[in-house]
Formats: structure tokens, sequence, C-alpha cells
């Protein structure tokens, strides 16, 4: 494999580090904020071969190297162009949709290890990871979107009515609140939320664990696991197009231009509790 | 629109109030014990119908004005016929099912604030609900129909076990007991139950942060959330199929005859801990 | 009915006694493991027909007599042959998902009282009960199979993620790890875990409650609840396909050898803790 990792240039955001042949991490480091824009899939999408192919590995831990975000919404501040524009995946769906849907099905198990902000995308590629574990204390989950007059595109109305149910689903979609680790828990958003000195161990523990087992058995089991609890492509794709679809409508750019003058996109209170402000939007 | 709660007639038992154009507040007042029956099913359908074609509204929330009610069951002292003969609605479904199948696919938020009993009709619409919020102290739950013979004709069957999953849903439906804030919370059976203090304000606030959102935007998540956590209007009319057939039956008949000579239908310890005493009926 | 457990042979596993006509108990009694071999399949399978065919019985609970375990895995020292000959039963599948598929459609509530360890074949049929409450203190679920190589062949890829999610899910089958009351309670792995001391009233309670209740109407609900929450018969197929083929491949049989070597299917620390014994295989 030739990942987008190995390239030392500047605009590297994403690193791979093999502790293995068998347990790997992939680690967000766009600092200050975590920021997933086009370059960032591109990267994504590398890994993402690698994790489909290679014959050894078994767990993939994704991780944050950037204090207080574990990882954030997309660049507002580029193109839509630049999103719409990368090239289509091998399932059809637009560059980010394709790599949401292959993850779970690819033949290892992904692990989100969430310490800070999963929001927007952060909260997509945890809901596509077959575990999540969250820092009790410094965890916050959110589907920000239709605070800003946008729907989220990365599957969540997808995923999050089957994992917790249409109720809590619809709370966390609608609501679109800062939601911390005691919620998260209760609500089934992660499979567990640890004191953040735990974490840590906690996942590494079991990702080790994990590395240690048959990978035939482990690709087996995950299989039929995902034949009653994976939404379709299509399903995924309908969101994906009611997401770029809402982008250039005036609600939304009026209110994503009002919160950028606010401080979004800048190191600062907005980004840190943006379930806050959203709310102040449209008031 | 010209609803029911607009006349004013000794028969008014749902309120409709408009906290803003885009924020209502429907009560359910039917003292005392707020018994849900065949005149009160004519009302929610003319609110149905208004929450379906109004431009603004994008939340509406349920609550009751009676004491220790939120809603109950449904009248048993009345005919069957003024129940089964009432017209059907868009969805081919008889007047009470349709209601149900139809709330939680319109254009609006809806969410249930729950204090006092929500019995029967009341589980089932706060289940029809797209959110649900508790009175952790004075909130009680239950699909108590087995009870006396009858299955549940408002769609818990349906509703349940996708919420909570086979197990706790059986447990609710057959076990038919009364269900606590504490208890409510853990199966899922709510979002979240609150101290009762603090309900009113958490639910007005989650409210009126909803409907400052972009209702375009709000419609479009919730339809792409409906697709994978709704069951079909065939479903929800298969177990109103069942209950009606449950209630002709002798077994029903002489269960619910008994319950009423023991105090079912009055105020009093029937009627406030009805688990308790569907539970004495077959020993 | 003639049951196997009427037989007075030294083989009598399991032990069936009729509380009343309406309520039944199922108790495991193979010391000291609780191990599950061919010859507790052809008990159950006679047990399962009574259930179906008996005009009485509203509620069957099963239970343990044997300390520590309430029902562990297969019997890995004897015979493949001896339990892939087992006659198909009624649906088409082989004997142990047979019974597995029948029991949340047979026309009696079935509740599983969980006291000891629940692994492998226990954890299964605690899934395919219509209901399950554990022992806070000493009940243990796992779904150990991936430690040795083994996919779980009684339905749990099918069944989990439908009851907790698909993130829990698949850490319940690809951690493999011991589960105790407090967590299986949290991941809605068991209806709810009590204290032990109260274990044993809560489920008498509870059955007796549903016995009481209406034959009739308890199978039409339960019917309609199945109809969405239920895997088909052709996804346990797939499981059972999938196990069997595993057990053959090296991988497995090392694993299962060196385990056994170091005390599985044994009395003490292996069997007990089970999860920290897997993790250790392949290091």
């Amino acid at each position: 494999m030739k990942s987008a990792t190995d390239k030392a240039t500047s605009t590297k955001q994403i690193y791979l580090t093999r502790r293995s042949p068998n347990y790997w991490r992939v680690t967000f480091d766009n600092p200050p904020l975590n920021i997933f824009g086009p370059e960032a899939i591109l990267q994504m999408k590398e890994i993402m071969a690698a994790l489909e192919t290679d014959e050894h590995v078994k767990v993939v831990v994704f991780d944050s190297a950037v204090e207080g975000f574990f990882l954030n919404h997309s660049d507002f501040l580029g193109k839509l162009d630049d999103l719409t524009g990368l090239p289509s995946g091998p399932t059809g769906l637009q560059a980010w949709p394709d790599i949401l849907a292959r993850l779970p099905r690819a033949p290892v198990v992904s692990i989100a290890l969430i310490r800070g902000r999963a929001t927007g995308n952060g909260s997509e590629l945890a809901l596509a990871c077959d575990m999540s574990f969250a820092s009790r204390e410094k965890a916050i989950l959110s589907q920000w979107e239709v605070g800003v007059g946008l729907v989220p595109g990365g599957g969540p109305m997808a995923r999050l009515p089957r994992l917790m149910g249409r109720g809590r689903a619809l709370e966390v979609l609608l609501g679109a609140d800062d939601i911390g680790g005691d919620l998260a828990e209760l609500y089934g958003y992660v499979n567990r939320s640890l004191p953040d000195a735990e974490l840590d161990g906690f996942v590494d523990g079991l990702a080790t664990r994990i590395a240690s087992f048959d990978k035939r058995a482990i690709i087996d089991i995950k299989r039929l696991a995902n034949a009653n609890s994976l939404p379709s492509d299509v399903e995924i794709g309908a969101g994906w197009d009611a997401c770029i679809a809402s982008i250039v409508r005036p609600a939304a750019q009026e209110r994503i231009k009002t919160l950028i003058e606010r401080g979004f996109h800048k190191s600062g209170d907005v980004e840190e509790r943006l379930g806050y402000y959203i709310g102040q939007l449209g008031r």
C-alpha cells in the first residue's frame, strides 16, 4: 500500500501507525480544530483501501492528536465543489459517504476512541465504526447540522435509529445539541463512556485482545452481524443527496454566514460550545 | 384551520394553544381520569390535520391538564360501535390507528411531556411521538391490556420492539405492569426521565430550540430517519384488527366487567395502581 | 406429552417441573459445569415440542440447578458427528438452531433466569427467550467463540444487533469477554439485572402474573411483536453453517486443544474466567 500518510507533505492530516501487523491506529491531527475537509477525505480514502486489502490487519483504532477535538465538522470556508468534485468511490457513492459505507463492511474491526468533540463528520465516523468508546469527561458528540439549516450527509439518519431507537435518534438529530459522555452512554450513542484516565488503556486492551483472535472468524462474525444491522448504500446515498441539496439553500447559507461571524471555524467558544451557539441563531 | 378545540362545547377534551406560530401545545383535559373515548379521537383528528397542513408549525408538545393522568385508556362504558363506527382516515386505517400512523410522518416534531399515567392510549400516543420526556417521580407508562384479555390496538407491538429490543418490549406488553420513570428511561421507553421540577423547563427549552430551526431541514431529517424506523400501516392495522377482535371475546368481557366492579373507570386506587389490580383478576 | 425428562435415566440433564398447568419450569442440571452436548439437545427438543402443543402452559422459566453455571458451551470432547448427525427439526434447521428458532415463536412466554455463567449455548438460549433476568452479582454472559477461532452457531449475530444495536453487539461478539450483570443490563443483553437475593422472587412473581392472563391474548400480542423483531430461519441457518464450517479449521482446532490443556472442560479457573483465558491463547 502507498498511503497518503506516507507522503511527507504539509497537508498531512491523518497519521497511520502500525502498532503491529494486526493492530493499526489512525490518528486525526489537523490542529487546532481537526476540521475535516476534502484533503482529509482523500487521505481517509487511501487508508480505507489499505484496511480493505491488507491481509494482516484485524483491528484499527481511530483517535485524535488534537486537544479538545476528536474529529470536527466539514470545511465551510472552502468551495463546495472541492467536496462534491471528489471522485466517487467503489460503492458509487461520493467520496465521504463511500468511505462510511465501506468501513462497517471492511474485514477489520474498527474502534473509535472519542476524546474531545466528535462533531458532524466526527460523529458520523464514530457511527460507522464497529464500536466506540468515549471519555466520560471529555467527549462531546454532536449532529449539529439542523442548527444551521443543513441535513447531515454522512449517514446519521440511517444509523442512529437502528442504534438507539427512533425517539432518541430524533432528539440527537433535531435537538442538535452537544451530548456528553454520560448521555451518550445512556442512549447507546457509544458502546460505553469511561473515565478519561482509563479510556486509553481500555481501548488498547480491547484492540490488542481482538488482534490476537483469528481473522477469518472475525470476518465471518462481522459479516453475519452486518446482515441485519447496516443500512443499504441507497439509504446512505439519499442522506448525502439531501445534505448537498440543503447546503445551497438561503436558510443554510445565511445561518452559516452568521455563525462564522460569531466565531465558527476559529479556536474559541463557538467551536467548543457549538450546541449553545446554534440554538441562538434563529431567535 | 377550524379545530374541534375552537368549538366552545361541554365536550371539549383537548386544547390547542399556539405559543407561537412555530410552537404549539396540545393539552389533554378530560378530568378526572383523562379517559380517551371516541369524542377525543375526533378532536385529535382535527388537530392532526392542522399539524399536517399548517405552514409554520415546527414543533408540538403534548401534555396534560389533569393531575395524575397524562392520557388514559379507552372508554369501556361506551358502546364499541361508537369507536369502530368512526370514519376511517386518509391512511385507510380506522380513526385512532390512522392518527397514530400519521403523527410520526407529519412535517412537525412531536414531543410527549409525560406527567401522571400514560395508560393504553396514552402510552400509544407517546410511542407515536418523535420524542418523549417523563417525570421521574410522577410518570407511569402502561400497556395494561393483556391484563383484561385484550390486545393493544394503537401500535405498541409494532413500536416497542423497534425502540427497546424484543425482550424488554415483551415484558412491557406481556407483564403489563406499571412502569415508572426510572425503568422507562433504562428501557428507552422514553427519551429521558427528568426530575419533575425540571421537566417543564427542559421540554419547553427543547421545543423552543427546535422551533428556531429551519422547517425544511427538520422535515428532510425526519423523513430520512423515518425510512428505517417506522412500521408500515399494514403492521399497525394488523394490531388494531387483533385488538378489536379481542374486545368481544368472553375472556375479555368478563375481566373488564370484574375490573369495573372493583373501581375501574372511577377515581381511586384501581385507576391509580392499575398494574396491581389487573394482576389480581385471573387468580 | 411424554418428555425426555420423564425418563429415569442416568443421562437426564434437564428437568421439567409443572408448578401449575399454566406455569412450567425447565431446569438445567448437568453438573459440575452444565455443559450442553447432543444428549441435552435431544431433551430440549422434546420439551420444545411440549411447549408448542400443550393447551394450558402460558409461561416457562428456564433456570439452573448447577452452582455457578446457568448453561454452558457445547461439548468439545465428543465427536462433531454426534452434534451434526442429530435429525433436523420442523424448521428444516439442524437440531439446536431449530429449537432456538421455534422458542421465540412458541405460544408460551419464555423467561431465562440467569444465575452463573451463560456461556455460548447458555447465552444463545437466553437470547431466544422472550425475556431474561440476571443475577447482578452472579450472572456472566459470554459469546466466547471467536476466542478459539469459532463462529457462534445459535443465532447471536442475528439477535444481538436487533437487541442492543450494532456497536454493542459487535463488542459482545468480537470482544468475547465475560459480561457481568451490570453491563448486561446497561447493554440490554438482559431485560434487567437484579440483586441475587431478589431474583428468584421477582421472576416467580412475573411468571405467576403472566400465567394468570388470557392465553389467546398472550399469543396474539407475541405474534404481532415477533413480526418485526425476529430473524428469519434463513438468517439463523447462515450463522449455524458458518459455525460448523469454523469448527474444522486448524485455527480453531489448535486453540481448542490448547484451551483444553489449560483446564477447559474441567471444574476450575478456565471455565470460571473463560473470558480471561481465551484472551491469552493467541499471544
